[in-house]
């Protein structure tokens, strides 16, 4: 199986996926949120780019049936139930809903994955179900992590890190450079990634901003059984593997 | 001193480089030759995107005054005087004349560079003297990797992070991700580079290529006091720091 990295959506060509399996990656934090989300019942997520093409959705719903959900400058949007925080997505909050969802990154990096055969969110919340998942397709990969504002960023690194570990240690695995440097800086820092990540440019933002309770949930290894499975190009709904 | 590293030349703002200094760098085996064949006298390296250009440049040389050098899909340009081969920038051959060099990754990282503030070029074998000219500088950082056709490789990143590495040892430093992963990657893997390199696309296909003698010439630290310098966006011309 060959396992091709991408630290940002940014030059990755539409072709290159089509006959692959995507994984996308946003540590801090739009998967995770989206994983604790599908985790809890909601009863699907639905990722856009716009906070205008989220209000739109949102006139197709209910009141009531639907949150608007999601960050800018990693604050809740004015007039969204909910923000970008895996914490505010409770069974109590979310249980049977459907959430429009925007992120600064996250979303931007679903779609461009959108040209994939199967596409798959992951983060440390999920990394063995979705190495199951993968197992189980059996296509090549193309992880591609959304990065922050266009660069490189470590924390989607190690947790692809996390995945390219996982596959290589069970299957005859392929890695590019970056998978390898990704594999490499996982295993080495599994057990304290608060540690390499407490310089890095988004974790520490959002230590800045309080978010510190989040980080320790986003960081936790295999806590939740759903891998969110991206269909038709528009919603995002939970396989659970157990 | 912020130091911000990038993975490929594609995707950087040119006015994020006005007040910096660039460090481009591709081991194998661009800026390595380079290195070495302004240590070995040379009057200077002429980097050029196009055979075409080469060709047309070489025109007003002198016979017997210039080289031209370089590389395409690993092998010597037809009709061209030298490969990509630091092996073959000898003092008998390379001393006084001008070389007109052109790579696939290399000289078009070298371009994207001319809109930086300083421009030099960096491998293994100069670490320590490229050190020493950024601290004289004393201008913030943007190290260049060449890649490998647009994808990120381990080697440049490898060099990159010995650069940060010792940077962080004597200045107060700000490390971007990608900088902070280059720097944890070299030093944990300096005593066996080949090492977590052996499995790395570029090296292992030079090594199929039976260019094992080059990459150990390319992976060896600190052998050359020369530091190539990048002039009015034409000429490399090489500072002796001893």
């Amino acid at each position: 199986m060959k396992v091709d990295l991408f630290a940002t959506p940014s030059g990755i060509q539409e072709a290159f996926l089509k006959e692959r399996t995507a994984v996308v990656i946003d540590v801090l934090r739009a998967t995770s949120t989206i994983t604790t989300a599908l985790y809890n019942g909601c009863s699907k997520v639905i990722p856009v780019v716009d906070i205008e093409e989220a209000l739109s959705i949102a006139k197709n719903y209910d009141p009531g049936t639907f949150l608007l959900g999601g960050e800018r400058f990693a604050q809740k949007i004015e007039g969204f139930h909910l923000s970008n925080s895996p914490r505010e997505y409770t069974r109590d909050a979310v249980e049977g809903k459907t959430i429009i969802f925007t992120t600064t990154n996250g979303t931007k990096a679903i779609r461009k994955a959108s040209e994939a055969r199967d596409i798959v969110i992951a983060s440390f919340l999920n990394v063995t179900r979705v190495c199951d998942y993968i197992k189980e397709k059996g296509q090549d990969l193309a992880i591609i992590c959304a990065g922050t504002d266009g660069r490189f960023s470590l924390e989607d690194i190690l947790a692809a890190g996390a995945i390219a570990s996982q596959l290589k240690n069970e299957l005859d695995v392929k890695l590019d450079d970056l998978g390898l440097a990704g594999c490499f800086m996982y295993e080495k820092n599994r057990d304290n990634l608060a540690g390499i990540l407490r310089n890095t440019l988004h974790y520490s933002r959002l230590v800045g901003l309080g978010f510190d309770k989040d980080i320790e949930v986003c960081l936790s290894l295999d806590t939740s059984p759903v891998v969110p499975v991206y269909r038709d190009g528009v919603n995002l709904t939970g396989v659970h593997l157990l």
